[in-house]
This record gives C-alpha cells, structure tokens and sequence, in this order.
C-alpha cells in the first residue's frame, strides 16, 4: 500500500497531536467524543478533524462521534505503535543523556538499546541501563542487533560521519539533533529537531511582539 | 513597524536555516554568493530565495549575489539577534540540565541565567555556573533579574501551573519542551518542541517507508 503518496504531510505531523489528546481522554475515562468536542480541545476545526481522519478511513459514527479508545488506538497502529523499536543514539553528551532518560518515549514502545561515543572518559558508563559503547563497535552492534532508529546527538562537524556510517551499517531511519542537514540516500529517512532553529523562531516572535 | 502581521510564518520558520547557512559560509571565508548557489547548498529554490529576503528590503544585487556577511548579520537583525537575552529553565530534571548545558544557544547571545525545580535534592546544586534554585523564589527572581524568557523541561502534568506562573511574573515567551499545549493570553509567545510527536511522524515515515 503506497500511503505515504497518497496523506499529505501536513495530515501526517497532525497524527501525533492527535494521538496525545486521545490518550488524555482516555486517562480521564472518556469513552467517546465528536469532531465537534475535539475541535474544542485540540484547536483544530471540527470540518479539519472529520477530513484528516476520513484520510485513514474515518472511524466516525454520525450521531455518535469517535470512540475513543478505538480511534487511540487506529491511529497508533497508523502511525506504527504497534510495535516496538530498537534504537541507538551516537553522542553520549548532554542531550544525549537526557533522551536516554528520556521516559516519554519507552511509554510508546522505544527502547534505548545503546549509545555510542568516541570520548574514552564516556565508554563503558551507563546511563540507566544503557551502556555507552565505543563508536568503533556500532557497525557489529547494529546487525546483530536489528536495531531501527538512530538518534544523532553529536555536534554538527560530526553529524554527517556518523550518518554515512549508520547508512553503511544498514540504517534506514536517522533523527537527528545535529545542528546541520544530513545528505543521506533516497531510502533513509531523516527528521530533524533543529533546536537553535526553534529557539530563532521564537526569539523572533518575542522580539516583533514587543515593536 | 507591524512585521509580524505582513511576513507569513513559513517564511519566518526558513529565516534560522538562512542564518546558520551564512554562519558556515563566513567560517568558510566565503565573502558573496548567488541566490543560485545558496540554493545548491540550502536546498530552496533560488527564486524561493530570491522572494525570501525580498521580504527584509532584498539584500542581493544584480549580477553581484549577496554579500555573505552583510546578509548573516541582517538576518540576524532581524531575528532579533542583535542583543542578548536572559532565559530561565523551569524543570531541572535530565533536559533541562542538558539544555542548561548547550554551549550552541550560548553562542548565539542566549544566557541561561538560573534553573528553577520543587525537587529538594537538585536545589542549590550548579549545571556549570547555572544554580539550580527553589520554585518559590522564582517571582522574586524574575522581577529582580529582568528575566526575557523561560524554558518549560517539566513533565506534562505540571506544565500548565508553571506556565500561569510564568506569566503571573510577566514573562512573555515561554519555550515549551512538556508534552502538552499550553494556555496562555494573547500576547505571551508559546513555541513548542514536542519531541514525542517528532518521534511520532519519524516513525510513521520510517514504517511506510518499509511497506
């Protein structure tokens, strides 16, 4: 099924969004819900909500809105929750750590199985139970791991290295929070979180507000 | 001048990556460009460049390109870079120690100048020269030290209350890294980095990749 072609992405980056209101209904035991209510609470237009979810087949009821629990969990599958993930992050620094830490993502089924450096004063530590391993090793850890995802967390001279490497271990799916784009193959995929990039915008939006 | 009303936020969203394009190009003692070239390297379309900076008064010249650094220090200008600002991190737990920690705000003029926690055993402890203080002196702080911006690295449940703080103290940006979408008035700047829903998308991409 090519559904990638067919969802745009701005319904995709949506999805999420989605996924977290449900999951907040949920825990407070709310069974169902219109597009009108979750127009309420997501901000999103209730007209907005019916078109994006008719994208995945549309899980409402006229009359009796969503249920909750099962469009949860429709939107979980669509978005891949259905499984769990290895992954691995190269860069034991700072941010590195704090997203092996990081217990939001073990909630939707992401296991932290490794994390790589070059820096000997980092080898061999663990942060939690995730050993810091030696770069050198990441090639054999990956296969015989199948590990899924990569986590960049290095600086941005670093990042592109690292990339070529993951691609010649076989990875297909890099996030990266290097300050730089990666030039990565046609069949990997990339997604970015660019921090100083969001924290520009901000300052912008911070600054115009004031003039 | 009313900026922010004529300028649409795609714009603003690309104006970060043009400004750290320009840095990598200086340190390259690159002294002018085409908006052909900066395509190659950025990846827009050179009349999508073109159109851009048009946006700012067009900085470009006919036949000559853009000199490098009269354009990085414009855009950082207009950014807002041109002065520095103070931020505070509420939530001292393993991200906002990271980001405490981030030498690459630092170097853009962002000062992290206090982190505030409810959590007994991080107060008075140091992250580099940054303490880490009781969220009960925090008003106290803020209206002392002139405070520009906040950083949320709280978990979700708490988000909320400390942002009614925030503003309560006249903070006006908040930078928000908890899971969840805050409200606030009209005219306090909320810019999210919601990891989990970039992990989200990531995954999806990732699995219809492989379908």
């Amino acid at each position: 099924m090519d559904r990638k072609n067919r969802i745009s992405m701005a319904v995709i980056r949506r999805l999420p969004k989605y996924h977290r209101y449900l999951k907040d209904l949920l825990e407070r035991d709310i069974k169902r819900i219109s597009s009108k209510e979750l127009s309420d609470i997501i901000g999103f237009t209730a007209s907005q909500i019916r078109q994006d979810l008719n994208n995945f087949g549309g899980f409402g009821q006229q009359g009796y809105g969503y249920n909750v629990e099962e469009l949860y969990k429709e939107i979980g599958k669509i978005l891949g929750l259905d499984k769990n993930y290895k992954i691995i992050i190269i860069g034991a620094g700072n941010l590195g750590q704090a997203l092996a830490n990081y217990t939001n993502f073990q909630k939707e089924g992401f296991h932290v199985d490794a994390m790589f450096d070059i820096n000997p004063r980092l080898i061999g530590l663990k942060i939690r139970d995730v050993e810091i391993m030696d770069m050198d090793n990441i090639e054999e850890y990956v296969i015989k791991n199948n590990v899924d995802m990569a986590i960049i967390c290095t600086n941005k001279d670093s990042a592109q290295d690292v990339a070529n490497k993951l691609v010649e271990c076989g990875i297909k799916a890099i996030w990266n929070f290097a300050p730089t784009d990666l030039k990565v193959p046609d069949d990997v995929i990339v997604e970015n979180v660019h921090l100083v990039e969001s924290l520009l915008t901000f300052t912008y939006l911070y600054k115009t507000s004031k003039e």
